[in-house]
């Protein structure tokens, strides 16, 4: 009789945007004529790039000739990509990592959970709190957690706060862990990391022989020519870390997907007998056995990025979006709301008022303002008591949520 | 200190067709001159369908404009693909499939595996052998087995010759099996099986409540009217399969990566408390979780398969590699070759010389002819002394390559 894989079973039923997406829909069917402006999800509005587009039509063309057809690329992404993501990404901010390091996949969401495939079952792991829900999720599905407790948390696992108290900068564990999630710029929060604080991560890691997994999908949104964009950029790191990244928030391919993963080289874990294994000879079987690569039209698209067109896109697409994180901000700091990240991140992270919990305030906002946001609350036990909107959404939409949401 | 999944290093460390990639390498770089005619890995090679391409070209520009930009997509497909494969793979065959019960993946190499996921370590396996190597390396790698034998087999998997003696039918696990890969046509032998001989199997799982995971990636090659497209076409099998699906094989999709499965709504595993657990949610919380849905371009293009200008020129590309099939298998068996499948699949499953292996003839094949296929014992060990060659090439190289391997 085929038995299921019960840990999927200790899953807490509602995941944050289905709940969120079932309360919209409520007040859609009461309130018919209303018009609702969204700044929950984290997904981007804005028209793809034109090089991109250019490059997708052109590799299409190809796929039409005999010449120029291809079937079955590289599991690990086309060598041309992943030169070009390792020149520009790494090698012009002085970090070593050669185009063999990089894997390219169909999204970030998938590597971040799947990279769990190549580690122990018996790592004890840590996140942030709050956190992108798919990091514990991932965790509790491939049973390296317990049961749910009342509050929301996970048994086994290690949760490391970030609020107003620690400046949302999360504290070094106090027992050892063997796994860490880390995001920065950080979702939910927008707060960011320095290169002397993400140091001191990288020397625990090291010390302890433990695994950051390092999250960037939102680098491409710092200003500030002071922050890393990358973990690399710290010494020691490509002892300790894997690093995610996205051509999502960047390039808008949130719909096209297109990501890459660094292993380096010399990065290792232990066996049994506490001999080293390499994680990249791991992750390389992993993707060669259970994936077979991003399509080649994709990854012409994600070429383009680093073309100087390209580059011109991105980037005013990623102003345009800081742009609406700095009229946000301002809007709600005027309003009186206590407003963080949004400066090199395009989340704005705000306390929601006295005597109200996450989700009370979420149904506020919609039943005064039409105004969609994220309780912080289901991103964490940390999370009460603060809200999440996203700077992803068309200027006047945003001037327009902000002007209500200041009216109420 | 940060452990590794020690599962994986019970693999046999060199995969097929990376093996043969090697090989072929030497012999160009000590024979420079020889033009090599592949046969080997079932990669499709004719140009994409127009009709694919052009509904990627309109995909790309409606993702240029405001209006028509597509961010994140539902993860298990947008409804409209869902719907035409519906209708079209399904109900038109009589096969009562919903869209909601079919969620579109970038791949069924990636699906076949990651389907691991949602079933329990305790499981009983069966794979036939030969088999797609995937199958196995990813109950390796998720510690389904235990160790790599001399023989190259796995301990704790029950295999399931299939060979002339049975006529490339497997027989029915003589002990209890939960769960059953099964491939029609099959790869690599390009066996097909009837209807009554997969009801036997449908009522084998019925009657024990396993699970078939049935491999249908090859359908499109069946020509005679009489077998089975679908395992849904089996009275029965909504109660105890899931099937894989692609359009890599008949579209030409292998390098823009589309493919899909089917779970029925009311197949269901047991929890330890011998609980029905539906397998449809375990798998839609497995994909929203873990994976963000197949590119918007790419699913446009696959919805084209089945516009009538599409299934028209999948019907095209299908009869140039059945009529590659076909000069194949009349050339090698008037050359005294006993020859197998070819006729309702694209793979032809050749008996080596006596006294040869599976790689003897891959080296006698590639240093007298210059043609590489693929040696049946990369399969498995009842593979040995069998030899596969894809009929997924031009015509002029099929004919080459017959040429030469009758003249040797």
């Amino acid at each position: 009789m085929v038995k299921v894989n019960e840990n999927y079973l200790k899953l807490k039923a509602g995941y944050l945007f289905p709940e969120i997406s079932k309360r919209v829909k409520v007040y859609t069917q009461t309130n018919p004529g209303k018009d609702i402006i969204k700044l929950g999800i984290g997904d981007v509005t804005e028209p793809l790039p034109q090089a991109c587009r250019d490059a997708m039509n052109e590799a299409i063309s190809e796929m039409g000739t005999n010449e120029g057809f291809k079937g079955y690329g590289p599991e690990q992404g086309y060598l041309w990509l992943r030169e070009k993501i390792s020149e520009n990404d790494f090698m012009s901010r002085g970090c070593k990592i050669s185009p063999e390091e990089i894997f390219v996949s169909d999204g970030s969401k998938c590597d971040s959970s799947n990279i769990l495939d190549i580690l122990g079952k018996d790592n004890s792991i840590a996140v942030t709190d709050p956190v992108y829900p798919v990091y514990v999720d991932s965790n509790v599905m491939t049973g390296r957690t317990g049961e749910s407790l009342q509050n929301g948390t996970y048994q086994g696992l290690t949760y490391l706060p970030i609020n107003e108290e620690n400046n949302f900068l999360p504290e070094l564990p106090k027992t050892k862990v063997d796994v860490l999630y880390l995001c920065f710029p950080n979702n939910p929060t927008g707060a960011t990391i320095t290169k002397g604080e993400l140091k001191k991560w990288v020397d625990y890691a090291n010390q302890n022989k433990s695994l950051i997994l390092f999250d960037a999908a939102y680098e491409a949104f710092i200003k500030d020519e002071d922050l890393p964009h990358s973990i690399y950029e710290i010494e020691g790191a490509k002892d300790c870390a894997i690093e995610f990244r996205s051509f999502s928030k960047n390039a808008g391919f949130t719909g096209v997907r297109c990501a890459y993963t660094v292993i380096p080289k010399n990065l290792s874990g232990l066996n049994s007998k506490s001999e080293k294994v390499e994680l990249w000879s791991l992750w390389n079987r992993r993707q060669s056995t259970k994936f077979n690569g991003v399509s080649y039209i994709v990854q012409r698209g994600a070429e383009a990025v680093y073309s100087s067109k390209g580059k011109k896109e991105v980037n005013t697409l990623i102003d345009f979006y800081m742009e609406n994180a700095k009229i946000m901000k301002n809007k709600l700091q005027s309003a009186g709301f206590s407003v963080y990240g949004g400066e090199n991140a395009p989340y704005i992270w705000i306390k929601v008022p006295d005597g109200m919990t996450s989700w009370d305030f979420f149904d506020y906002l919609l039943e005064k303002a039409s105004v969609v946001g994220t309780p912080g609350s289901g991103f964490g036990l940390a999370g009460e008591g603060y809200f999440r909107l996203s700077a992803f959404n068309s200027r006047s939409k945003v001037i327009e949520a902000m002007k209500r949401i200041i009216t109420i």
